[in-house]
């Protein structure tokens, strides 16, 4: 278990097909998402706080808005996988910042897993990235400190939280479940054991239900 | 389309694991759904409804409760596969009366898939087993015709589903998404090929969630 005595919370969470991946298949740097795999992400396009945060105007606000807005409170710190910081693999390319341009989202510490060492950099808005090449506890270990009192946030992608699960160091899965089948990808619920898991809240929309999941 | 007019519709539902197996490995005589597949099963098991149909008194009055009372309304006829009704393959021991005693709780007449042909019969309560060996357009049809104005139900397994989901034949799709993870067996969601699914309802206890899609 993972909680340390402060209340933080290590907490998952990602978009999933109803067939279970979150990524399509023949994802690559012009098709970072897979095959298809935009479709898990168009619930959230759609809502006025994504695209209050992404600096545009109107939307819809509706409960995706409301489980968009609740889930970036109280966040110090984001773990996430090399594939989902950047198209590339092996070494660096230092010129690559990031899919989100000279203001991320996060506006925390974010930790990056990879295998390859890269110096930290500062991002607009208070979103530093950072490497961590010793593997995910040490960047747990790092993103906890980082947070403080707050949570920890695993952001993906698939291969990354299901790091996480299987090693039993993340106390929620929340899983936002789109009406889309990808039939091939990244499949997000294999190689974690035989988790237990405890149902906590289920809302939606027609567009996604999101169901969140206590862990352990 | 199967919509022939008057209102009648063919609804497929089914119970998987978040991990979208519908049961587990290792299926058998002594082990019919397979390892672990029982806990798919456990939330129904507990609910008012369920044991008032199995002649049990006692219960949980809730959501899930409700689910069973209602997917039971207003079906006409069953369409089940041969897994789902015999452990046993290849020709038939004409003993085996099904898993659900003498009075199975159906109360309609049910097709069951096979390779292998059996005379029909009849069981206490209304149910009536018939036996289809010239495929799923022909099940259909004959359950059709038996339901009147009632609605079809396609009961399952896995198999039984992808296939009428693969032809287009289904109007819905209603899944009980348990919040366990099972690692193998029975895949529901594949083979299918890129079906439009429209999500118009989502409702559930911790034990599980209820999501319901329209087909096509």
């Amino acid at each position: 278990m993972t909680d340390e005595g402060n209340g933080q919370m290590v907490r998952a969470r990602i978009a999933v097909s109803i067939d279970g991946f979150s990524a399509g298949p023949n994802q690559g740097a012009e098709n970072p998402l897979g095959d298809g795999g935009e479709r898990l992400h168009d619930w959230a396009l759609e809502t006025e706080s994504w695209r209050r945060e992404h600096g545009r105007e109107g939307g819809e606000d509706n409960i995706d808005s409301e489980v968009i807005d609740e889930i970036q409170q109280g966040i110090g710190a984001v773990i996430m996988g090399r594939n989902m910081f950047s198209p590339g693999r092996g070494e660096w390319d230092p010129e690559w910042k990031g899919w989100w341009g000279e203001e991320p989202p996060f506006h925390v510490p974010v930790f990056v897993l990879t295998h390859h060492p890269r110096e930290a950099f500062e991002m607009a808005g208070g979103t530093t990235f950072t490497f961590v090449t010793d593997g995910i506890e040490s960047a747990l270990e790092q993103a906890r400190a980082a947070a403080g009192d707050d949570d920890v946030l695993i952001a993906g992608g698939a291969e990354t939280i299901q790091q996480y699960l299987a090693a039993d160091l993340a106390d929620e899965l929340f899983l936002h479940v789109v009406p889309v089948l990808l039939g091939d990808g990244d499949r997000l619920l294999e190689n974690v054991g035989d988790l237990r898991l405890q149902q906590t809240e289920v809302v939606g929309t027609p567009a996604v239900t999101h169901i969140r999941y206590a862990v352990g």
